[in-house]
């Protein structure tokens, strides 16, 4: 017997061309088609609805889990929503509205408001008795909410398996673990709510008003799914382009383009300023051409060294095992290992040019030693200097309500490409002044 | 009534030191520790067990969960192995050798054995109620395995909410969907396993033999961890670093300067090359001075297009968007963006140049328009070089059977930059010859 997933029915849907995709969802059982649309994996499920008839785009709507339904209402054109709006509902219609009232990557967003709920003062059967009869889906049956039977308000939270597993004459709320429940409020990030969940081991977590009512409960299906989207936009930018919010395949050219130019360009502007601060030591280029010959290798280790700080620190912060109130104990450390690994880097160019000068492999000119200490002196100061800012970088742009890992490998290696020049330079002006200089 | 939840009173222990954090579960009933130990985020349970007296260790591994029993003891050294394991039960000791054959990072090293299974032929009400009487914990009973009464084999999953929202009298093979059970064998990777709780919305995938009997099943806790621990790793290979395998605050300073040494001087080797380039063109480079001041330009633009499309190839890889088939695929998209995104920049930089010597800014002499070509023309093979190299190092690196995050953007940007230079002093020889050149 080969019956298909829904998941894997929504991959095949995928497949086909849009208007095809629609008419075979328009073909089936409408709670059929609900199950596939319900599937995270479907691509495009507003895409799907908008080429549906009102009627059957209605139907299928009716039978989604309120979450997804609030997810694909929101990427609706407005002349479709209000196609829709008077055939759902009127109960599903303001459920509708309050999800739509969160944005979409919180916990308000990403919660279903079909969840089971029963007073505190239930026995285990009685509980049992009505999960049996309202046969809910699993999302929603796994973790039971007890009220207060007067004020309403969310008091234990309970695992199924603890009511399978305990006394059925028992108060269901002794059947529940002895803490409080962890719930959030409906504004909490997407971060956080899976940090919970990731943490404390739940399959749910009850979203509440700060007067503890409950407004729906967050499943662990759609924090794996968040989780995911989450790390995908963190290498993107990382990568230094925007985060593409689709599979790299399917995005057409123009979008991948766009999505890629505009970091491209920002960082080539900032880059430019290489350009100037070579224009204003030319006078030195011209005296050293020998200089020139390191400037892409000291540039480089300054970049390579702040793009492990900061990728280092972009996900310490998003991992919360740092806040940013710990910058400082972040730059107490990278302020040493930028020396020691700069030093190391040092000692390593100096050796080379070294080598090279005595096995005649290169003439580095009568001041060769001179030339050796200026570079592995700049390397040593260039490195601990791309620690550091790479480091202090993703505190900064969070500091200023950015994304940190907006502050990705490629613009740190810009920042410290600029700077690293006048390092060199500096250096070398110290160094080799009354000399090459 | 504040109680403690195993998870705080984990993350309590790992803000003390680790003698005494050892005398603190010591000091409590076994059970509980265990408890403690279960969860994945405190830091060094091994280092703990090695500091307790044997006796105290060996209950409370006894207590733990099978999965986290063997995560611990993959730690411990040879001497506490050989001193605990007598103590523990022969069924205890047996499956720990059975988990431990499994890498940590495959099916088989995640799965926990404790786990319902349960003949095809009984009925809901007596599944119910062996649940019921075994009384174990939710990360195993939410999933239940129906085994073929005569061969033993796994023929169906059914979640609890579908016996407890179902007909107790009927069999509970009829309760279970009716689709083929997800199973996965013990050798499949955490990814792939995560990629498929995450696809089919599963809160665990059983464990199955090639000849389709049970041996433990993977819960969505365990693999919400190790979905967070890769991407974890991802980042931080393609900031340049090796995987630091602990938190960044947490880890002592000499593992710290280790891990980031390695790449650091391999890159800074590889990127030796630049100077030997550059020593290569040195003739050039002193008829026209004027081309070094664009080359930290030319080559940062290759490499941060490099590192663009590398990260977007490597996620797309982890997250099976994209195999290693869709090489092709992949390099007919990063050829034309690369010419679209380098003609960008290029048009950019010629713009540049012409104002600067328009507006008197700078002087980059009587061939200034060449000079211009020469940066336009070699930041636009330059791009598109980084873009189609970023974009295939992840498909050769899988190939040769290494993670493809291995392609940091620090790495693609080595690559580009070397061959970056080569470009430039091409094209600037071609379009320059008999002028500055």
């Amino acid at each position: 017997m080969a019956v298909l997933r829904p998941a894997d029915a929504a991959e095949a849907l995928n497949g086909l061309e849009a208007g095809l995709a629609a008419r075979v969802l328009e073909a089936m059982p409408s709670p059929t088609a609900a199950q596939i649309l319900d599937e995270p994996d479907l691509d495009e499920p507003a895409e799907l609805i908008e080429l549906l008839p009102v009627q059957a785009a209605a139907a299928i709507l009716t039978g989604l889990q309120p979450d997804r339904r609030a997810d694909i209402f929101r990427e609706l054109s407005e002349p479709t929503r209000r196609a829709l709006l008077p055939r759902l509902d009127a109960e599903i219609r303001q459920g509708l509205a309050e999800l739509l009232s969160y944005p979409p990557r919180s916990a308000g967003g990403l919660m279903t408001t079909d969840f089971v709920s029963v007073p505190a003062d239930w026995t285990v059967a009685q509980t049992l008795e009505h999960i049996h009869s309202v046969g809910r889906g699993k999302e929603n049956v796994y973790t039971i909410c007890l009220l207060d039977p007067k004020t309403k308000r969310l008091v234990k939270v309970v695992g199924l398996w603890r009511l399978v597993t305990g006394d059925p004459k028992a108060t269901v709320s002794t059947a529940a673990w002895p803490y409080d429940p962890i719930s959030v409020p409906p504004l909490t990030d997407q971060e956080e709510v899976a940090r919970l969940l990731s943490k404390y081991k739940l399959l749910a977590v009850p979203v509440v008003t700060e007067h503890g009512h409950l407004l729906g409960i967050v499943t662990v299906d759609d924090v794996i799914h968040a989780i995911i989207e989450e790390g995908t936009e963190d290498v993107q930018k990382l990568g230094g382009s925007e985060a593409l919010d689709e599979p790299y395949l399917k995005i057409d050219f123009l979008t991948l383009i766009r999505k890629r130019a505009g970091w491209l360009c920002i960082l080539f502007l900032s880059e430019m300023l290489t350009a100037s601060a070579m224009q204003f030591y030319q006078a030195e280029l011209e005296k050293a051409i020998v200089l020139t010959l390191f400037i892409p290798l000291i540039m480089s280790s300054g970049g390579n060294s702040g793009s492990q700080a900061t990728s280092l620190v972009i996900r310490s912060l998003a991992l919360r095992e740092i806040g940013l109130k710990d910058w400082w104990r972040i730059a107490a450390r990278e302020l040493p290992a930028g020396l020691v690994l700069g030093a190391l880097l040092g000692v390593i160019g100096v050796v080379r040019i070294g080598v090279w000068q005595q096995l005649g492999l290169f003439d580095y000119g009568a001041y060769w030693p001179l030339v050796a200490l200026t570079v592995g002196l700049a390397l040593t100061a260039i490195v601990t200097f791309g620690s550091v800012a790479g480091s202090m970088l993703p505190f900064i742009l969070k500091r200023l309500g950015f994304d940190p890992a907006t502050a990705s490998a490629p613009f740190v290696a810009t920042l410290v490409d600029v700077t690293g020049l006048v390092i060199y330079f500096s250096v070398a002006y110290a160094v080799l002044r009354g000399t090459l200089l």
